[in-house]
């Protein structure tokens, strides 16, 4: 048996998500199955996290187990032969056999794309597309708002976590506009689910000037769901990458 | 009856081309069903070309007429509420009634979008990708053997125009790259079928080594279909824009 730690980049498109669920297709799914047809053996891959319907990767983190006699140039090789068009693998090393992609992870980065101005058929799935003017300066100052270690139990939901606590700790969160083209890049020691999306749509109100920081200082004050009623939406999120201590490479 | 010009934009993916055709969707059909559906109007769509089945558009331009009540404004609301994610009209002018978009146009911009390196999921339909290295200098150099005024019979197909000569102007061939995304850009009078697509075909084999100028030039001087051999993919390229003269506009 040896362990392999993947990285792997995914157009969320046409998939409900990250974790294999009975209603639909998923990015865990489709590559579970991938394996499969190539080693007849049925694993289980464990990602980083999960990502949410239609949220795309751009490097997602797994690692599985394998008896079968590829290493993993050749099991690069024969994934990326076997995977639909939307699926890539980027890379893949061997790891020691108790690497854990999501227990091990030490940063993640997100980014949230959102195209301001006219319609563009090309971004449609990729972006979101704000009508209205934003202050992107406003924005970028109140960013600062969310740096740091914080309670987010206000910017997240229960969904599929039942984290004993919602502190979590920013890193960075910056700000690059180009071609009318807004990313902001998220790195963090990890993430609640809906976080990046909850703090985006907050602000993108408060760059519409629906809101105030003040406002915001309220909501993570009150550390309660509910209390952002904002979510941006999930086309337009990117899972950027997620980073390992050196020593787990084999 | 008021004429108006408009110019489109649409992703090919998951089209026919432009022209409408009994065996699947095209962007014809879909725009004029779409002026149907708004002005209970039965009219046909004259467009400045057409595009091939997965060719991308950023500003195709095509002439209709109207004797519904909406102006060039309403036109541009109406239709982008009607048209679907992947077809967008960027903007509508009255012009005078013999204004043709065929037959007026004087210059044509098209672009070819070839990606070097890794497999990028998000360019899957947007871009070829080339798993071989390619001399970008040399295919600069020898993009020059095809610009200005030449018989271009070896780099086109009959298909569906028949046209009495296969002359036609280049102005300029552009070569930008970056982040391992290579575009060529043309701008001339006119171009024949598959014109753009065979001239990067041609380009690549030369960028590969297999090829050299001197070929290049025995297949322009032999005026014959199939002199040529390449045809890059339809979904590398799109057609930029198409530029009238200003008197046409009311």
């Amino acid at each position: 048996m040896s362990r392999f730690k993947v990285v792997v980049s995914y157009d969320g498109t046409a998939y409900l998500g990250w974790q294999r669920q009975p209603h639909g297709l998923t990015i865990q799914e489709v590559v579970e199955d991938t394996i499969k047809k190539i080693s007849n053996e049925s694993v289980v891959i464990v990602g980083s996290g999960r990502t949410d319907a239609k949220v795309h990767a751009l490097g997602q983190v797994f690692h599985f187990d394998s008896g079968f006699y590829l290493d993993a140039k050749g099991w690069k090789k024969a994934l990326n032969a076997h995977l639909p068009e939307d699926i890539t693998i980027v890379s893949i090393v061997a790891v020691k056999e108790d690497f854990h992609a999501r227990f091990h992870a030490v940063k993640k980065g997100y980014e949230y794309r959102i195209l301001l101005g006219e319609k563009d058929v090309f971004l449609r799935n990729y972006a979101l597309r704000c009508y209205y003017k934003l202050d992107i300066e406003a924005m970028e100052k109140a960013s600062k708002l969310f740096v740091g270690k914080k309670d987010f139990s206000s910017f997240c939901t229960n969904g599929f976590d039942t984290h004993p606590d919602q502190v979590r700790e920013i890193y960075r969160i910056d700000f690059t506009y180009e071609n009318q083209l807004l990313k902001i890049t998220f790195e963090g020691k990890g993430f609640l689910r809906y976080m990046v999306r909850m703090i985006v749509g907050t602000l993108i109100e408060l760059g519409r000037g629906k809101i105030s920081e003040k406002d915001i200082e309220r909501m993570l004050e009150e550390r309660r769901k509910g209390a952002c009623r904002y979510n941006a939406k999930a086309y337009g999120l990117y899972l950027v990458s997620v980073s390992y201590d050196q020593g787990w490479q084999l």
